[in-house]
């Protein structure tokens, strides 16, 4: 196995016997890049001088003393929302080409205090909005890897780089995850510190991690935090709610056959499975989110839409239209309604300790778009804790994955459920 | 009266009705801030050219065509711990010593939508932490001017500007305010957007105006969120809780005092005055907001003191590694507790409208620190709304003013109170 396709688990455990150095592991995943960037796409930037001159330090340090944290030496990509002193900062956008920010985000130079490698600023669409840039699904050149963490879904699956960091505001993490085979996790609003992240809704921007394994998502968030996630499987299986959703008729009939046959599968293996029937409060929470986000990316876009009109692409020009219509009294009506839902919704919890549900409507579509984020708004909006993990491949070739939901603030329950799950879907 | 010591709704009114320009009005505010900057040190960055360059858009502006919002024209202070694109933003610290932003934060860049002139930016303490900066008390260059936001409350006071932005994470509002004889309003958490607001605590920091009044906090407060606060005095007394809190033994005599005779004042003119008992429950929400707040510095400044450590002061230091010894669940148990109390607090608001509370434990002490936050904790803890307003002069010839809180999401409760208490006072 080449070292750039080793987990950040595994790259962490052969720098810490002596096995690996950062050098070596950096240097694989710049020859994979090298290879393989001109078909995929993912990086914003990415200077392997820089890159390699922090493997060596990591490195050296690790010489002269002992013990390390687990993310010492381990590369990772960086969305490029997110501010880095060293690298440009370009947000998607234009109107920001050859940004350099004064400072580093908290959550890069937190990993950069544990001796991680900030390896390139991965691709991500405008300002974290739907309209594409210019990375292509690892998986087929004609498709999308999906938004708006497209650098980072496409580069942790294509065994550029075992981490990287993304965001979601609607479903920016689990669905370029999901259409690129890779896992997304979207902790509970505001586990990851937030500094120096640009802004679209203050509200619901959330930090998370694309890789190829739950562990590996773990081990990062909890570098990050100080949590302690044990990604270890459960020996007892979890309880799940299998839940369908207020959109499951916009999942295509290969997800919805996916969704009920992993439940069965789980079943099988000793899970407790319960549908979840959501009560009609549900229903609006998706409509509820576009206007509550807009209210807050036309305020937090003021600059931009005030100053660089002509830069913004005709997609988000219209979305923050609709958005200057909202009214401060519909704003707060959507938080009512959504505190009311966040509140029967812990109750669903009492009696699974994960939802089960679409992370897409299916596969990947074309390059002209990112796809739809219908099954990320919801929970999104309720600021819980969500994973997607790789269920195989649709009828189109294209990798498909499950969403797993958790209560607020029940981070440690999912990634040990997301444990379990992965190992059946490996079984199976 | 000179204009810049207007109001910015009677400036409003005479630009409307063509009585004033805004040219006019900024030269004033220039005119005073010559004459005394020298003393009272409130901007850290001032340029008449720019600000002038503003007022005559704004003039030229208004000549073509005719309705305009309120704050067209108006000067405004802003904090220098939030963007501006075309001034230098610092943030109190020697970091950032000529540091220009790409981007205007979101409220400045929604100032300027309105119309309203960006005056220059106000002095902050170190990062809106408590390491004091240059600014003198206008009453008396002896005495603090009070932290963080120290240029707003003192530009504010001494007339140089009718308006300023603030921000508060622990007492930095209210506390400014209150020692320099000015209006000091941090709203509920989250009401005006914090895009481009340089984050110290990320689920505490929040933007508030300064001001001279209750009905020019509103006008601003209005222009950035689309909220309506009708700071007309109610006809009917507001019903007023007197929580004396459970730091009462750490106000002085003289703001003991203020606080029993002003409750004393209000129920003689109608208002129906009880007094809140909290349980004991709030004991220890001052103690909470200190590590709870902390955990979030450390993690917000990871670049700094990572690789600026030799430019942070002592203070912001010891504060610092304070923050680093905060376990995560500690800082979960800190979350449960305010919850907690969030939902205790609700219910003491059934039966009051407002409640009134000391602003500070007494009058300014001297220019060494910027006092202590005792009296801002708990409520910005909490996300609680309040306001300060100005309440004469203590025994040793400097302001002091009285604390009024209303329940989460109630701005516009608070306001209307609020100038309720403001007439009560001025007609003492």
């Amino acid at each position: 196995m080449k070292a750039n396709e080793l987990t950040a688990v595994q790259a962490s455990r052969a720098i810490a016997n002596g096995t690996l150095t950062s050098e070596a592991l950096v240097s694989a995943c710049l020859e994979r890049i090298a290879q393989r960037e001109d078909a995929v796409q993912a990086w914003a930037f990415i200077d392997p001088a820089i890159a390699l001159a922090q493997a060596r330090a990591a490195d050296a340090e690790r010489a002269k003393d002992g013990v390390r944290s687990p993310l010492h030496g381990i590369p990772v990509g960086i969305k490029d929302v997110i501010d880095t002193y060293d690298m440009p900062t370009q947000y998607g956008s234009p109107i920001y080409a050859g940004h350099r920010p004064a400072a580093d985000a908290a959550c890069v130079s937190l990993i950069r205090e544990l001796g991680g490698v900030i390896l390139g600023k991965t691709v991500s669409t405008e300002f974290a909005t739907r309209h594409p840039n210019k990375t292509r699904n690892p998986h087929s050149p004609l498709h999308t890897p999906g938004g708006s963490s497209s650098g980072s879904g496409a580069s942790v699956a294509d065994c550029m780089v075992p981490l990287a960091l993304g965001t979601q505001t609607s479903s920016s993490i689990i669905r370029p995850a999901a259409y690129c085979g890779a896992v997304g996790y979207k902790p509970t609003f505001g586990l990851i510190n937030r500094a120096g992240l640009k802004f679209l809704s203050e509200s619901l921007d959330t930090l998370g991690v694309l890789s190829r394994t739950v562990a590996d998502a773990a081990l990062l968030t909890e570098g990050l935090t100080g949590l302690s996630l044990d990604a270890t499987p459960t020996l007892v299986a979890p309880r799940i709610g299998l839940c369908r959703t207020p959109w499951w008729d916009k999942a295509d009939a290969a997800t919805q056959a996916l969704i009920e046959s992993s439940a069965a599968r789980f079943a099988a293996a000793g899970a407790k499975v319960s549908a979840v029937s959501l009560e009609p409060a549900f229903d609006r929470m998706n409509e509820i989110q576009i206007a509550f986000s807009s209210y807050e990316f036309y305020r937090a876009l003021t600059h931009e839409r005030t100053r660089h009109p002509g830069l913004i692409s005709p997609s988000l020009t219209a979305r923050l239209a609709a958005g200057g219509t909202v009214t401060r009294a519909a704003y707060e009506a959507a938080q009512a309604d959504t505190r009311h839902c966040m509140a029967l919704m812990a109750r669903y919890f009492d009696a699974c300790d994960i939802m089960l549900a679409p992370s897409t409507q299916g596969e990947a579509p074309g390059i002209e778009g990112t796809g739809e984020p219908t099954f990320g708004l919801m929970w999104t909006q309720l600021g819980l804790p969500c994973i997607t993990v790789p269920a195989g491949k649709g009828p189109g070739g294209l990798p498909l994955g499950v969403q797993l939901i958790a209560a607020a603030g029940n981070d440690a329950g999912l990634m040990r459920a997301a444990a379990w799950v992965e190992r059946m879907l490996a079984a199976g």
